[in-house]
């Protein structure tokens, strides 16, 4: 937890062969995260099954969701959506070559 | 709490006379809330000393944090910080003419 400001764009890991998560703040029930994708999607296998509630948002590249619904939501820079926990999704599309970046909020 | 994607770019309110606060997610002790500012300065007076965590990020347009121990903290685009409950603030400039956005997390 730094109480100097920081950038979300900067130190990206150079090397990003595994997805790269990174936690900026917690307290409590509460996580802030970001998530840097090159082309990855995840789960490896199956889906999200998450005990709590996820607010995610791209701010750069592109990234999809697939639910287990059949539902797609593609997400470009600035848009965001609301995983309701226990909501089954998994990231099935990023944009290749280039680093998709996520923030993702983690809540009770 | 909005199951569909929405962007956090769009549905700028025209009339911004006034600082723009909206509730983005919330859910027990957690608030995600979005804030434009055109040009605005707040609180109007004092500073915000608060009972949460703040961790806020500068989606758009450029911010500037006053600290009550004298610290001058400028935000652009990407740049996020965590401010501490009871670590009084205020914003002390944003950029004129421009839409500023804010993303903000409350939290305990």
């Amino acid at each position: 937890m730094d109480e100097n400001k920081q950038s979300i764009f900067r130190d990206i890991p150079r090397d990003l062969s595994d997805e790269f998560f990174e936690v900026i703040a917690s307290s409590g029930d509460v996580k802030i995260e970001r998530i840097i994708s090159r082309g990855h999607t995840s789960p490896q296998t199956g889906w999200y099954d998450q005990a709590q509630n996820e607010w995610v948002m791209v701010l750069q590249g592109e990234g999809q969701l697939t639910f287990s619904d059949g539902r797609i939501v593609t997400l470009v820079a600035g848009e965001h959506i609301h995983i309701p926990a226990h909501c089954k999704h998994k990231v099935s599309w990023t944009k290749p070559d280039t680093d998709t970046i996520w923030l993702a909020v983690f809540y009770t």
